[in-house]
């Protein structure tokens, strides 16, 4: 068994390894810190399938040897701006958290080398695909764990579509805390099954990271203070943009510690999917709010019939605000105006605040430590949103220009609508 | 933007409006803050439904102007009794939390006037509604907030039949915890849809509110400590009281941080409905528990076969129980009482508990602080029911002489049957 | 109404009353401490169903008194080993938490004895059973509490099949936190009726049991820290053993007091049934993480169509962790070594760790308080597998070579197969 010493030791010689792979593979779906959701990748030919959009993050490109197409997943530290003005040190693949999505065909050979450039060891489990044990990714019991500086190469051929994730079975409650997760998601063998026009994915996250800090606490179990659609807050999240009368799918996998209700507006969704494949149709009903309870991928569908902005968020009302938003002293109906002179003289710089409901702190331009978002932020074209974390909006329009499923149109901003903004932050 | 000084003083200028306001319509649907559940509003002619009963509410008055319904929404403070000696300043709608039940049709036009006279700004978002972009009712995003003093009027057509909710998109975190939420009961166009001869609906909450005092935290994330059903707890909520036979419907539904876990004794249930409207015969199946995840409603249906009294509760045990239960020390099979006069020579008073479990407890006439209720209390006709918080109980009954659905014997306790008493209040 | 000093009186008065139960009646089901899995009891003659596997521990045996299958059920403190090396000392029925599971087929007519062996009155509440309101065991309500040393007899017939519990319904968060808890099995009339090949059930559960202490607090409410399958942690749980091609069941059940989704790798499976019954064939989509919420029992099937150990799990990361886990400070990132020195000079023995994340734990030798397991641990054929808690796995073996259901090889670790070690015990 390892020593400490000699784990230290192996670790050096894993950063020198690192350091020689060739710089093809490194950058082969690195992604920017700042997240800016990329083109989805073109089904390749003969494959004709809708490639999915990953919100603020991307699919993984890869390589064809003999019929067998090969992935690189390089297990790493990663810095992630979770919006303008908070970049945290996280733990990802490829650069960034969560990895890049691995889009597949229902059929095909995969062969994925995880290379691990963590100080510590690690192991990939691929979650609700069906393979051969020895292939799980479970660190001691079907695969020794692969240790800093060595790459462990998977193989197998899938034979199942649908939405799955990808993340370690070793030190999990660290390297999953720390933002390690990515999707799979496998297209149908034949594209015309199940289509949709547009097809986003994404996880849900929470952090623990206390205000003025850069590093969320792996050890935290309840007391998160942020929560993220792919390891982005609002107003640092894109929306989904959408042409009026498509059919959409929203696949959403939580990895974190608590359920997240994820509430729709305007429109009705039905689960046609899960970590396991597809959802009969004999079993669907309609929602509004859907909970996505940990460790498990909710595939959800509609229509958008009806044009406008739409948030789609968390509906539990503490994952729409940032930190700072859960120990602050009940001031609701205390009158403290004439107090606050007199405090003043004690505490300089007091602030009386809280008095008549928390409204009133979106617009007021308080002092935040270093690396902290508001606790509620965004403006919208009609004022404050008075949001933070899981928020987002679908952006349902009539009149887009552009049909090109590529065109950055369709995955940011639209033209003519305004973007959030982040207040409090000069 | 308003400065905070500005906000203030519209808040001055907001109560004087306020003041203003024709007795009529303050009066609209002006709850009891003892909670009395309130004779179902009966269908308009034409319209022939089975009206809902909100437990310990009641239904909004409307008014027709030129085939419109109008409703008037007042978001304002709300003093609620929770049980008989525990009385909470809240915010609510029209003197109440939860606000009074909406009830209307499919195909009806309706138009709701909301008065803000709370200290801050507000809007209210209609949960579950398929509506115009801008009446969806999302502070900045889909309109400006309503400012105290402020009436904005929402209007929209109905298309959709089922069970909805209503809560404010401003400040949400501050304003639902305080306890401003309210249910929308849309009927079917045909009132021989989907027929029961008893439907009941009520919201799940949780409050944080320390022993002896009158106000919730409205930061508080986790760790609550009185769980309601319609901002009441055992055993100050009302009884479900039906007779052998009838199909029975309850709405529930949930804005509080946590999944409630309803279960029903005696019977088994299938889930008819959500908060996106109605779920097709070849998706249910029974449960005896059913989790109403967060920001989602679950409709819940059976035929009453069985007579007696059959507990309806959360079944997490601590939201069974009222507050001082949860920070205990841990006495179990520690043998106090040849310590107790020793300890009481330091500590005047002292007992010792514990010691064989919590059970005694609810015998124990403890000197409780003020506003603050038995952790567990009850009286039934065998004892002590050693409960509080979200429990009550559904009482069905053969011999019921009135068949008259607005008599109150239908919504409160039955002539002949034990109320629930409190225990450990003189 | 009882005096505190009566009350103990009285619980003087049942353990005199408990000492003199026939020794018969008194080990009738009783468990060994250390959670061996008994062999399944076979079905009577003529009823011929597939008798449930309850994972580390087994069936109450019964009597037949003209036609009546008579149980006893003792109400009573119970030791238990979660796991070698640590003892806890909890409540239960039969000497063992849970109680041993209560097998019957539908249309049997049962009498159940409860005696009262605690310090405390108690009841039991047949959770999810159609039966006489009389019966439902709700202290206060519908009988009353059952006093220490005294014996309550329930007895209906049962009219459904399905899985069900049993638990108590006075002092109940005390009560169920202690470990009071057990299973109901109802097998169809027919047992050609809804057949598979291995029954699995287990009680999921959270206890908060600090470090170095020998018992659980019964108070806390949120933040457990040992997650139990039949109150046992890995790698005290044993594995499922099945054979390939075996059509399995597993019946999960929960009252603890959070959401556990069970994950399992490697398969799909659907539920088939829930704590009232039977879920219709139309309603069953695919899930590999199937939620299970409190005060529910979520009954799912699979074909064991991979040979393998597949890990079955709580995908909430904590829950796979046995205590001390969730306040350690975060380290990861910061350089230690070189304070190590230092640090020791004031603090004599001190290790800096978790430098480079948690997986190196397992292999300290840390010196760790009396009765208290290794955070992470368990040894597989790979290394170190790094879990606790709520974490088995499922054994899906080709060439067994015993076709006998009661052979210890169906529940227990097959002959060539590495069982679990404890790490970090000596």
């Amino acid at each position: 068994m390892l020593t400490r010493r000699q784990l230290l030791q192996g670790t050096g010689a894993a950063l020198v390894a690192g350091a020689g792979l060739p710089a093809a593979i490194r950058s082969a779906g690195a992604q920017n810190p700042a997240g800016a959701t990329r083109a989805p990748l073109p089904a390749p030919a003969g494959q004709g399938y809708t490639p999915v959009i990953t919100l603020n993050g991307g699919s993984l490109p890869w390589t064809m040897d003999n019929g067998v197409k090969v992935y690189h997943l390089i297990a790493e530290p990663a810095q992630r701006e979770f919006a303008p003005g908070m970049l945290v040190n996280c733990w990802g693949y490829n650069g960034s958290t969560p990895g890049p999505t691995i889009e597949a065909v229902d059929g095909d050979r995969v062969r994925i080398l995880v290379t691990n450039h963590l100080p510590e060891h690690t192991s990939v489990h691929w979650h609700g695909l069906l393979l051969p044990n020895g292939m799980d990714g479970v660190g001691g019991l079907t695969q020794p764990t692969i240790q800093p500086g060595e790459t462990f190469v998977y193989e197998f051929t899938l034979r199942q579509s649908g939405t799955f994730m990808y993340h370690p079975h070793g030190d999990e409650m660290v390297q999953v805390a720390l933002g390690m997760m990515g999707l799979f998601i496998i297209h149908p063998k034949n594209p015309a099954e199940r289509p949709v026009d547009r097809d986003f994915c994404f996880m849900l996250h929470a952090w623990d990271i206390e205000p003025g800090s850069y590093r969320a606490k792996p050890a935290t179990m309840t007391d998160f203070n942020i929560w993220t659609i792919n390891s982005r807050v609002f107003p640092g999240i894109d929306p989904l943009v959408v042409r009026m009368g498509d059919r959409v799918r929203i696949r959403m996998a939580n990895l974190s510690m608590h359920e997240h209700p994820i509430h729709i507006h305007g429109h009705h969704y039905v689960m046609t999917g899960t970590d396991a494949g597809w959802v009969p149709a004999s079993a669907r009903f309609p929602e509004t709010t859907v909970n996505v309870p940990v460790g498990t991928i909710r595939v959800m569908e509609f229509v958008a019939d009806a044009p406008g902005d739409w948030p789609l968020h968390c509906h539990k009302t503490h994952h729409t605000m940032n930190a700072m938003g859960h120990t602050v002293p009940n001031m609701v109906g205390v009158q403290q105006s004439d107090l606050e002179g007199k405090i003043r003289s004690l505490i300089p710089g007091y602030m009386s605040m809280g008095e008549s409901g928390m409204g009133e702190m979106s617009q007021m331009n308080m002092p935040l430590p270093e690396n902290t978002l508001p606790m509620m932020t965004g403006e919208g074209p009609f004022g404050a949103i008075e949001m933070g974390g899981m928020f987002t909006v679908v952006k349902v329009r009539e009149n887009l220009a552009h049909g090109d499923y590529a065109d950055p149109g369709w995955y940011q901003h639209p033209p003519g609508t305004v973007a959030w903004k982040l207040e409090g932050k000069s």
